[in-house]
């Protein structure tokens, strides 16, 4: 067994990021691009409004004409068609006539102003509609100026971001039927470990459900990738390193779990050598998760993590999920850093950065991080009620309720560029 | 055109819950279960761990054994055997013996603690494998007990919570290859409107695309339902009668949006009569959004959300995302309010409560709302931006920056369970 030297967090993601996967844009109908993430920019392709509009019911007046309307001598003006939303008038209007007008539609290019329903008194003689208004309206009173809300042209919004029903509102909007995103990053899925029973078979004594997989599976699709599951292998050294060959033929990326612990019977590193992949690290200083290994072989990745639930958790959402949003185009690909008042004592000091599960709870905007569960390094139900991670570099010291220290976000859409800075817990 | 008398926000909210729609759970394979809303308590169906098992490499041992050692006068203990994870030791440990044990492996009967491999100094004499052991070992040393995790029977997650990779974990140990969640309520959405052009059409004067309806079928499948698009309607009575009665025919909850404008060619109350459907509503005091229109019919509800794009989107998030995820068995399904300080003053008083599109930004764990573009109603592009609304009390006075108000959150997976209290913006 090789020596294995630790590395800071922060230089082991560095290392990851490096080795970005290569990326690539597909198009998808709108009805399907929700919660993809956009391969180019969206770029206005006319103005909005189109057209100058009325933003009201109304009527669309020749301002000029009511220049000397006053309670006392309202001015009277004929009313000549009206113009729902969707049509069109394109007839003249002279001095004296109005046009009955709905909200959105286009102001008729002789008139310059809106006056709304309920400031007009309307009534009929001989057949023909009448207004009366009893105050003076200027030009552009009540008009929605063509390209007042967005100009033709504009970049309105970066490739990269997650599509959202907002963005889906604007994609419709300038006429994207089809949408161009990012392509899936495909991501495999190997468990290792002769203790790992199916999900379907029934508990055996010294056995365990393979939990791991199903949960990176699950995490792979809430980062953005497609996941595909390879199944468990045993400890059959051929057999395995033939698996992952297999699967490396499918796959952007190939994450296996267990088999990294020193003591194991752990095939990865000797797979990762004859492949002749190229070893990142296989040794990070953090808890947990400390035997996390990551190699790149072309450009292709190749990740080691831990058989340890949370260790293999955290190992994913650290050095997994920014090369899966690297190649969805997205600039702020780590998981969104925010700060939170230590709910705990954290008093034994710990020469490694730790990662404690952490439920955030909101007492009217103020955020408590809050250690959930046992935090036991093998508790699954921990990792249930986590909606972030509690940050406490390495040290010589140990940590107190009420300080205020760095958590990461797990649940958020929004992510951080680079969040490995600064992180020192510290009194307000 | 009768008369509208607006309703308060809460008391709107409060009619729309009061006729909820039915809900139904299915079974999923756990691979495609991830972001649906559990139908069912998770229970343990087992101990965790399901064994008394080693946490580290090490060796199974008789604590009585090392009573007396010392780092003068170690005690030599006999390896007798090898167990890897996953394998069971069935045979008896004497007095003087020891076993090899990986990690996560069961515990032998006759043993009671765990020595770790680098507190053991590991010698073989004669093809025979020996430990010495420098210190004492007590009973239940390094030993993880089954069920210190979680015990056979614990209900360990709620039915109705967004099932995320940690929970996918836990379904995972528990066997669930199948999971019991939520049936996806169906939606249909229909759009009226004649100056709307079909997102595939190019543009022509008076015409804009169609935007609200992608936009709400992405709103309803952000919130959990499944959407169902039933296109555009024009202006023919009869013809968006039997097109409504064709969607009631296939959907739980039927979503209209545009024609709904006092003065508009606006059919849905006329339908709605036609129908025999129980109007909830049809004007509530906010803005935007205040000509939003909710009906009953049996245990289906159809509602007419504004053309506007923003008092749709509102409206939709007011009053639609909680019937959604009240199917989905969710206990909070409004949207999730917090605190946030005010980024900008709102100096004019209005009678109704205010939606204010917004972006939160978070200033190292405290949250600033900046309203999200020009915030016009008709504007899509800071629907785009927006991830919370500002709600702002309708009243005679405005609001200032650094004012401490309410905002819901677009973006966030949990929610409220009544955000409607003591909605009051202050001083911190």
């Amino acid at each position: 067994m090789e020596k294995r030297t630790p590395l800071p967090v922060a230089d082991a993601v560095n290392r990851v990021m490096e080795r970005r996967t290569s990326k690539d844009i597909e198009w998808v109908p709108i009805e399907e691009a929700g919660e993809r993430f956009l391969g180019e920019d969206i770029v206005a392709d006319h103005d909005v409004p189109p057209f100058d509009k009325s933003p009201y019911d109304g009527f669309a007046i020749i301002a000029d004409d009511t220049m000397k309307a006053s309670r006392e001598s309202p001015v009277t003006l004929e009313v000549i068609s009206e113009i729902g939303a969707g049509s069109v008038f394109n007839e003249k209007v002279y001095h004296g006539q109005a046009v009955r007008i709905m909200t959105g539609a286009k102001i008729p290019d002789d008139c310059d102003a809106v006056v709304m329903l309920e400031l007009a008194r309307t009534y009929t003689e001989n057949e023909q509609d009448f207004i009366d208004i009893k105050r003076p309206f200027y030009t552009h009173d009540n008009i929605s100026f063509q390209g007042e809300d967005t100009q033709k042209g504009t970049s309105l919004v970066s490739k990269g971001t997650s599509i959202h029903p907002g963005i889906t509102a604007l994609l419709a909007t300038f006429g994207y039927a089809q949408v161009p995103v990012a392509k899936k990053p495909v991501v495999g899925v190997i468990a290792t470990g002769s203790e790992l029973l199916d999900i379907k078979e029934p508990l055996q004594p010294g056995k365990i459900r393979n939990s791991n997989a199903y949960m990176i599976l699950a995490q792979v699709q809430k980062a953005g990738g497609e996941a595909k599951y390879f199944g468990t292998l045993t400890d059959d050294f051929e057999k395995c390193l033939q698996a992952v060959k297999d699967a490396l033929s499918e796959v952007d990326i190939l994450l296996t779990t267990g088999g990294v612990s020193v003591g194991d019977y752990d095939y990865i590193p000797a797979i990762l050598e004859k492949l002749e992949a190229e070893v990142l690290f296989n040794k990070v200083a953090m808890r947990p998760g400390s035997v996390t290994t990551v190699a790149s072989l072309g450009d292709q990745m190749i990740y080691g993590l831990s058989g340890n639930p949370s260790a293999c958790y955290v190992g994913f959402e650290l050095f997994v999920r920014p090369i899966i949003r690297n190649a969805l185009y997205t600039a702020a690909p780590h998981l969104r850093k925010s700060k939170a008042r230590l709910g705990a004592d954290f008093p034994k000091p710990n020469p490694f950065m730790r990662f404690v599960r952490a439920k955030l709870v909101d007492d009217d905007g103020h955020y408590t991080a809050v250690p959930a569960g046992l935090d036991k390094s093998g508790s699954v139900t921990s990792l249930s009620e986590a909606n972030a991670f509690i940050v406490l570099p390495g040290g010589t010291r140990g940590y107190q309720t009420d300080m205020t220290v760095d958590v990461l976000l797990l649940n958020e859409e929004e992510g951080s560029e680079w969040p490995w800075e600064n992180i020192v817990p510290y009194y307000r």
